[in-house]
């Protein structure tokens, strides 16, 4: 049974793995907005690091929660993780993923849903 | 056997339940700030939000991937969502939350480590 007492914390994390990819943080802004535009969030803030010699983390505060995606582009590793207080599922996601990554034709798009017992 | 081409990602997820307690940013900021210190982490840019009428999300980039915090203070809920590429351990993770959150006598802890297959 559900404690109401918590609130909706929606979980969602995936390992995605690629071909090696480019370092624009333009690219990967694009990727996390097709994900946030398909799963209906909204934006309150972006911050975002670039790494030298590789690597992006950008970080999305969103009405929801919170979207963050780590890349490793010269190992063609991008991971990303959700927190949203909306409603959503692991299958609608996936399939967001799906749609953000389609170019880069990803060999595995691993994802997980976290939960706690108290859920 | 682990992929090298994987980089590191630890992941860890907390859900902690204590009474309600205030909605200051900067006592947020006072946890987050014990457990990046306990943990040896490393601060790269800090970004938060404050909603209405409750809630905060505070987040840190590190230079070794991501600390998150959102809040219910009515609920007495934190959950906090650490992705680090160094050496941790869900342990010291939970350690470090204990530390950080003593003075607020919490009701649980529950700690998560998220991991793929890949890892």
């Amino acid at each position: 049974m559900q404690n109401h007492s918590i609130p909706i914390i929606n979980h969602f994390v995936s390992l995605v793995s690629t071909k090696p990819f480019s370092q624009l943080l333009e690219e990967v802004e694009v990727i996390a907005e097709s994900v946030i535009t398909d799963l209906d969030l909204t934006v309150v803030k972006k911050t975002s690091h670039t790494f030298s010699p590789q690597g992006i983390t950008l970080i999305y505060i969103l009405s929801e929660s919170h979207l963050a995606i780590h890349t490793w582009p010269e190992s063609g590793i991008l991971h990303l993780d959700l927190i949203t207080c909306s409603t959503s599922t692991v299958n609608k996601f996936e399939n967001s993923l799906k749609i953000a990554l389609n170019q880069y034709d990803p060999f595995t798009i691993e994802v997980k849903q976290v939960s706690f017992d108290k859920q």
